[in-house]
């Protein structure tokens, strides 16, 4: 049967990857869809460089994306070039000429995915993303297709893997969070600038795509309260285990009454959670329904082939759709415009707290503090100090009961006047209904 | 736009939670898929007794199914009745008529899902099972979309949530397997007839189905080794954690250089596994890929109203299909014929053995087992025995080097004639690869 032609866009860590499955899988693939994937162009600045498995043949090389959009053999673009300046060129090209796409870019669809949406739908294409967050877990089927009957309620992820490693080193090897993101660094494991991953932004990106396609709104970055994990000492998890928890950057989308708080920071989760076993650079998410109850799913964030297995998958789904005609389609982004999922200011958050102080002790200090959260309507639930500690440097928590972050804040802020510190206190919400 | 019409046969738990789920929700469904669906009959041997939810208006409600799958209006057909009588004959009468089936029915679908699937290709229909296995967790979506490009290795899954609860029921009270059954009946969670679920049969029924998905071959039950878990003791928890390990009844569908092995039977996993954080009437299932390396899925095994998102979320495609029109179907039981992934004897299995023994203690019992362990070149790794037993009924363990089950079963073979056993020794593999 004639194959559905491909050009792919980009030929890096993901490109070469995902020509190798399609290389390698060749055969599994096409007694799957009942016809072959044929990658019939490849682009990119470097292309004479690029090692193109010899299974796929000749297909043509080219510096230009342009000769693979308007290539009127291809079917399908595959854009894996990142960033959000050329990428968005390609794929509005590719849209405008009805041809489909497959894209791993999650900073772009973060920014303006329901803008190309509405594109896709009026050009009558598909728009696949699989691969764009959490490459190697299969989320995007998972809310588009295996639980889109459900209404859903609370959805929790780890969604930067770069992050999930550095707090399982500090955690499970007490080093410094600076000690461990140099070594990351060396090992080629985090980036020379590493503040896309540990501030949160690349979580934050992922987050709004999750966040879209389980609440049918448009969330976009900005719509995100995001912290990062720089401010994580080996002593927080001391204290996070005398309260059996652990601490990962949680990204949180909970609808409440008052409406869909959205969130990336550094939180206290149980240990006895499955979310606490992630552990490494292992994304997962974690979904809560209103009628499908609890589901978790968990696998690599990265990679050249897991995000390659994503990007063919997705091929195959498009494929399959090109053959037996496109569906109406109604934009992922702004499916269910219900009213129901308005983002509100964190503020708003209500959870139990964690807070961290570092002082120079002296005494009074705990009474101090202690008025500071009366003050603020806050109830300390414990005060708790691990032995052997420095009193030039002595860090110390407070665990608060279930308090709005606006009184935490307020609290807080009152305390900035007390001379004490020898950095300001740390915040984290403890996730207590994982 | 025009609703797509579902016809529901069988309105009992998972059929009430299905109507409950497309009532409640049809707002949402609707802007999800640019149209409503609409309950137009339904069918049940008491369908004078059964409460509609008001919100479905008025459907056609009748006690013989042909009346529903005759309806000229109806284009889905809903399966809720289980069994494989009845249901098959539904089932192959609404594929007869051209019209698309959902259906829950493991059982089924593990007899004869390759048969059912034929027909349903010949008519150009579609045949969706997402709530046949694992209510909660959408694997089908995940196989048959979201990995779909990837090539599996192995899968392994706790499938039987009575099972799950009366394990770790033992795990943690420290009570006797019979003790746990008789609460759970008691409670409702297990059927005064245990051994559908107890001796794995149902586990089995649902391994055939997700490792003919996995693997694109027809696997039938009879293929799958099966072991229940009536012999599981408080004091192999014991032994188990003294190992670090836990034990589940595991299904696992491994590749190996000889072929496909199969099995459902109680097992000692790690407990640094995430599949040990399944814990009480839970299922999950994990994934190895040889490209997308390992994926894990988590969620509620059962209950009407999480198997009704199954069941909902399949409509939603379905009734997507057929207002784009049919794709061409390749049968997912027998899409990829490379001859590669052939069911092959458990006794091939290799992996290291966890062996317990309960013996009137004497001396010379542990070199008479070594001897006839050695005779089969077995080698011990360990030899357990926790304190304060009772020597009348003394239980030990002898762990082993990774042999393969053909092996063990000879050395248990020469250890029958030996007269100090309470009873059989109780084998089971210890999976050290998770």
């Amino acid at each position: 049967m004639q194959p559905v032609n491909l050009g792919v866009v980009g030929l890096g860590n993901v490109g070469s990857g995902t020509l190798d499955i399609l290389a390698e899988n060749a055969d599994q693939i096409a007694l799957k869809l009942g016809f072959p994937l044929r990658v019939a162009a490849v682009c990119s600045r470097h292309v004479s460089s690029k090692k193109i498995p010899a299974a796929l043949g000749s297909p043509m090389q080219t510096t230009n994306w342009r000769e693979v959009v308007d290539h009127p053999d291809i079917h399908i673009v595959v854009e894996l070039i990142g960033g959000t300046t050329i990428a968005r060129e390609v794929i509005e090209a590719a849209v405008a000429r009805g041809k489909s796409v497959v894209t791993a870019n999650k900073e772009l669809l973060a920014q303006c995915g329901a803008e190309l949406w509405d594109q896709a739908i009026a050009s009558r294409i598909n728009l696949a993303m699989e691969a764009s967050v959490a490459g190697g877990i299969p989320i995007h089927a998972v809310l588009r297709e295996g639980i889109s009957g459900d209404r859903i309620t609370t959805l929790y992820g780890i969604l930067n893997g770069t992050c999930n490693y550095i707090l399982t080193e500090i955690e499970q090897r007490g080093a410094d969070f600076a000690q461990v993101l140099a070594e990351a660094q060396a090992a080629g494991y985090a980036e020379a600038d590493p503040s896309a991953d540990v501030d949160g932004l690349d979580a934050r990106s992922k987050l709004a795509i999750l966040s879209a396609l389980a609440f049918g709104e448009r969330i976009v970055p900005s719509d995100i309260y995001t912290e990062g994990i720089r401010r994580i000492a080996p002593i927080d998890f001391g204290y996070a285990h005398m309260l059996r928890h652990t601490i990962r950057l949680v990204c949180t989308a909970r609808q409440t009454p008052e409406g869909l708080l959205l969130s990336v920071r550094p939180s206290l989760i149980p240990q006895s959670t499955i979310l606490a076993s992630v552990r490494g650079a292992y994304n997962a998410v974690w979904v809560r329904g209103k009628y499908g109850a609890d589901t978790f799913y968990y696998g690599r964030g990265a990679g050249a082939h897991p995000t390659g297995v994503a990007v063919v998958s997705d091929l195959m789904r498009v494929a399959r759709e090109i053959r037996s005609g496109s569906p109406e389609r109604v934009s992922p982004f702004a499916h269910a415009r219900l009213g129901e999922y308005c983002p509100i200011p964190i503020t708003l958050n209500r959870a139990a707290y964690y807070l961290r102080f570092r002082v120079k002790d002296r005494p009074g200090i705990i009474a101090q503090l202690a008025a500071a959260l009366a003050a603020e309507n806050i109830s300390i639930e414990a005060v708790l100090q691990l032995p052997d500690e420095n009193a030039e440097n002595l860090p110390f928590v407070i665990t608060v009961e279930r308090s709005s972050e606006a009184s935490i804040r307020a609290a807080l802020a009152r305390m900035q006047k007390l001379d004490f510190f020898i950095e300001p206190p740390l915040a984290m919400p403890m996730e207590t209904s994982l």
